[in-house]
């Protein structure tokens, strides 16, 4: 898969565990920093009224990084549901071309104070469309 | 899922995101620290020869967790293979009929040194079999 | 010094670097948990009108610690002023003997709307002034 | 304190604690970070025959930073020993100008197998003196 939105990901000197690599955790610190960073350029709020919850997550390495590599997360949609958003991540090189490892999150979008599922914020999905899915996409 | 065996995880301050939940992140470290805990105790030395590498993992969110909740994660084995095992997990509340998350990881045993697979440590496997896996798994 | 009030600790896969150790990070971890539980059972919610903010922290690290070490942090209280806590605090050893670091922690306590200083929370001085000073402190 | 190195420390969304700031733990990470990148860069190999412990840290916290700060550490050094290193470091917003918090490591060099205090690298003396300490300091 190719992404359309890259965010870049330098690690840390304690995200590496005792084998010396970027410990497996980390991997879902990365991807969840590139959503919520591109979501809020994109007009959600973390103090609104809108949260978005993560209900699944899920994540395949198929090579190791360490500290200090400098890693970028690559941010596509799976799908653009009417409450949620599965989006298709990579952990990259630097360079964006050796793909680390790749994973999903599916995020529901809920209320901030009665915790019940809302529609995806309407600026939310004009950009996901805009910006992130491609031609043939829905 | 019951599980054969329960590691104690007490949240800490930190765990919690701004939403005032446990980080999902967070529950991916709480099942590897119970893995890799019952691993140790049954013989497997991360300073040793052989290392358990993640290879895949995921997660289902079914409740929310908070600081100061006192969690245990349940430990079941899905499938015992040659050089691998895929772990079934269960995120509980204390008292441990709350299932708070359900997820799974797949651990690829390696050589310290070369990285190349090799196969299950010989304690690890007998132990998974006497104290994890079910009468009728395999 | 002794303490009166011993949180448990145990800690996690990751929380080792590729030294092997408990990351020095962690040990701020585990003082903000303990703290924080012990002010939780003495009235203090997080999600209440008083935040406690940490203005200064500090550790010194006599010995190592690693996963899975089952440590445990000691609470004093080192000065009880007017707005704000001096914390004295521990990592010990599991059987209490064996000083793994000594550190200080100093919270603000403040207006969870208006982030200005306020008097620490009756409930909180008071049990501090039972449970975790000794006599003569003040 | 004016600093000739300085290291961007972009925030991740799990920095936050439910106090909607970053994690005062999260500080070190950074003070950690910045001066394991800044050693490594200088010849300091992690998986080299001489670690660098860290046997105090201190910090004091001046304002709040949130995600998705963008962040940088500026590093000093306020004593260049025979063994060890004690950093003089500020956590600062993205543009340099406004002092986030304020903090000190003591580094320990030590044989990686002994464990025991050997002379501070010579490649990294000879940088700390030319990149990083100032006309006048020793």
């Amino acid at each position: 898969m190719s992404y359309r939105y890259h965010h870049p990901f330098p690690t840390r000197w304690n995200d590496n565990d005792q084998y010396g690599h970027m410990n497996n955790a980390v991997f879902y610190e990365a991807m969840d920093t590139a959503v919520n960073v591109w979501m809020g350029r994109h007009g959600l709020d973390p103090q609104g009224g809108t949260f978005a919850f993560c209900v699944t997550s899920g994540c395949t390495f198929h090579a190791s990084a360490s500290f200090p590599d400098e890693l970028s997360v690559g941010v596509g949609v799976e799908r653009l549901g009417t409450t949620s958003i599965t989006w298709s991540l990579g952990i990259l090189r630097e360079d964006g071309t050796d793909q680390v490892a790749t994973g999903t999150f599916v995020h529901v979008f809920v209320d901030a104070v009665t915790r019940r599922p809302v529609p995806v914020p309407e600026r939310i999905r004009a950009a996901v469309r805009a910006e992130l899915m491609e031609d043939g996409q829905r």
